[in-house]
């Protein structure tokens, strides 16, 4: 299949879109990202990489670290993660309470914001220097050593995120956390802010397509048995309240960030990292969903 | 490899565990199931199939049967079917008013019962005589003239089914019912009432694995791109508010039963139905998932 | 006090306001009720009555009748009545079904459709001919054999009332119906279907400001700590989700109803009804309300 | 009527009561209260006041100082504090985030924890130095300058106060709370660890009793329509999710605290406290609340 020219129809075939939805405003830092940007680019397994418009540009991965943070957790912990957090779909807006109340501080998954931040209270605990320790693991999954966060973004998160404060507080108040709010704060808003460029996002999530294994060194981060469960946990939980219409349309596991950027990969095959900053009501980028709609169509390459 | 001698091992490993989980009781017929029946039933695509145990004997699909009355009514309707049902997993019990009054009647995706019964009253103002032509639809599929409902568990159902009586009339005040809620519950319980076998069943949902095609007669019955999206759905959404832990633990699009049913493809390759009646909280078989969890274990057949 | 010459005061301030609000329309037969009828009428104990305005035209008092049905069953029942239904506020809209789920059939209070229609039950439980029945002790308090149901109001309210069909249906899911779901909104529909006049209104409410008795005959219907029971019933539940608005800018017990009849009586002292179809939207009448905190304001009567 | 009598006849049943209820634990200091205490104290406007049992040991008034800080800042705010916080009661736990989030971080009524914190809020954007002038407010009230708040206990919420810390982020990311988190639950903490006798709460609330108007001075420190406004949400909302039950069985306004404290008064006749620490499921005292249904029973002496 030739992935280049399907890569380049999408391409055009966005630029005619209509300019919906809306660029993330509740973290002021991100609210001044250009509207029309538009990247991505493709990793083929044993093959080679290629990309389109902005997929050289950095831009705040946010929600999407989470599944990077959930596999450091995992190496380290295990199976002892899930007395913690659940791993079914919310059927609710990534950051409601009422859920986490009612099933008594015991988040649904570890991809909405109060799962997120139970991961980070156990590399809280479980890691001498977790954010040094998370931006190392993550640097060796990209082979990159130009991977950071954002300082600017973390401030801007800090002094918008009281929600998220009443989430780990509600959650604390229910046994779940067991550091310092703070100091779990601190590293949920640092993983939070790391930037990458399309590329870098396409190629580090390469490993969830090859059974956990980074494919040119060879290293295996974890287990084919845990990655296939991570690619389980994206398909069902990956976008907010739209798993199931990203499912239904795209059929691939992958993760969405209110920056605009999406990652999806197809086991044993390919991973795809697309970025377009306007998002639709449910907070997942418009364009990025419509691009890889089209390229599971044009290739027919769903896991389904 | 031998999946004859996997299911060997299956039906091995479970005789020797623990004997968990209830029988449905809340529908009087099911109650009086033995609750020691397991069969498991493989349906290799292009090749053989094999089974062991309880696998030729008829039980009431109960749930799995709403996969085939989608599938009908999606044939009939197209796309237009999303209007009044939503493809998202609902984060809750099977049967939740709660949600559904909160989204306005109309339910998160038709495998709960509210959207089960917004099907059948699709199938209802689009079909002459719907539980003939539901019936004839699946014994074309399954390629057998012996397909019933049996008229008991209908009775049973309709006498116990308050809740269900709930759902419609909620839905009929927001308008996302057409039907008398009589005539509309009537089909429904006809059509959870179907009874197979594990044989038939695994061989029913073949085309499910085959792109919407029947393996042996070829006929098209839905297109690639529809057969796919059900088997989104059913990944999604099947299994309740376990439809997450299913995905994480057997990797596989599937749908299970009151009856203590579940039937799981894996696209272009096979499909596998396993019976048995004890159920966990969730409502899905104990001794089913764990059968379905060594099967791709076993095989590393995931489709993750 | 010059009660007479507060009424006019009031007449004239509530004619001069802005016509805000609208009738209810969900009920067909009530969406034809002029919007901009408006009448009072007063009943001191032990002394004069007089009103104005529309005070003498019939209307449908709707949930207003509530209050008659609960002091009917409670004559019969007494305090066994509890174990079915609550005396706590809905904090919720007046048919919600999500907190009669959440709190397992068992109605917050007999006040909001849920609670009214478990009393229904209990009567068609308890009497021979329960609509007669409750014509004949309304009519008794009343002293007016000329009191009855509207049968077009009837017709129009079983058309239209699948929410209180999901109501039921749900509580007999959860064991708190013990009569056949027809049968007990047949005469839910009927009591809500009564229609009054201002003045007779009054005059029959007299009854919770005399300890229960009626004053002309002095008989006693129910027993003065009855009485009191039922005032704080209205005073805590009788508004749907204002019954504390109306607490703090009125200060008396009262129910209203979509009707846009609104009773409300000061123990020991006097009753008044008001009438004027328009409602806000918490379902209460605009005027009805404004009329009634005039009234306690110009004679500083309010119970606190 | 002897009210000593009716006093003495309540302390005697009292005694003879089942020991029900639990002490609350949640917040340590007070779980080391002994259980068995129990007070009362009556005091008649322009008559005697006497007292029973513990009725001069200070405890922790907790929630009951909700009322004067309610008081307090409606002297300064007037109406403009109702576009903060509603008059509505909560159909729900105390502490409920839920509702919370429904509505938008507006809570129901000033009673509730939300609702307190901001009228904690509201004090300390308008007062220079709010725990000062709060306990000057409420000593000149009591005409008591020992009235002080417990350190001790104030240290003791504070490290278990997760719960409130997610109120009051849940509420800032909403807009409706104006200053820093810590320094208003500092004061709420404050306002909460108030101690009073039974004899000195009973003087201190004779102000509802008496149109806002200190009995003894006569320095009149609301309005009449406040104080009568005051009393109204008292009653609604006066008893978490037990309003109802208390407007039921007892029949006045008034209001408890998890220290095991209820006061209540009758307009223009009485105040009573009364203390027992041991708490029903509600979190009201179990013989606080017997204590009072003896007293209107026996007085006859309820607003209904």
């Amino acid at each position: 299949m030739n992935y280049k020219l399907i890569l380049d129809e999408i391409g055009f075939e966005i630029s005619s879109l209509d300019d919906e939805g809306v660029v993330a405003s509740y973290i002021p830092e991100l609210a001044k990202i250009s509207p029309n940007k538009f990247g991505i680019h493709f990793y083929k397994l044993g093959g080679n990489n290629f990309g389109i418009g902005n997929n050289q540009e950095k831009f705040s991965i946010q929600s999407i670290s989470k599944v990077l943070s959930l596999c450091l957790a995992f190496t380290i912990e295990g199976d002892n993660l899930w007395k913690r957090v659940g791993v079914e779909p919310s059927g609710n807006s990534f950051n409601s309470l009422f859920q986490l109340e009612y099933e008594k501080g015991i988040p649904r998954n570890p991809f909405i914001n109060a799962g997120a931040i139970v991961i980070c209270d156990i590399l809280v605990s479980r890691l001498e220097n977790p954010k040094n320790e998370f931006l190392k693991f993550i640097r060796k999954i990209a082979e990159n050593d130009q991977i950071n966060s954002n300082s600017q973004v973390v401030k801007s998160e800090k002094r918008t995120g009281f929600r998220n404060a009443a989430l780990i507080n509600l959650m604390k108040s229910f046994g779940n956390i067991e550091n310092d709010s703070d100091e779990v704060l601190d590293l949920y808003y640092c993983i939070c802010s790391i930037e990458m460029t399309c590329q870098e996002l396409a190629k580090t999530f390469l490993l969830f397509a090859n059974n956990g294994i980074i494919p040119s060194t060879k290293e295996k981060i974890i287990s084919k048995s845990y990655s296939k469960r991570i690619n389980a946990i994206m398909q069902t939980c990956g976008f907010y309240d739209e798993a199931g219409e990203f499912s239904f349309k795209v059929g691939l596991p992958g993760k969405s960030g209110v920056g605009g950027g999406i990652v999806a990969i197809h086991p044993k095959n390919f991973s795809v990292a697309v970025w377009s900053p306007k998002l639709n009501k449910k907070g997942n980028s418009v364009k990025g969903i419509k691009a890889l709609e089209l390229l599971t169509t044009k290739s027919e390459l769903s896991i389904f």
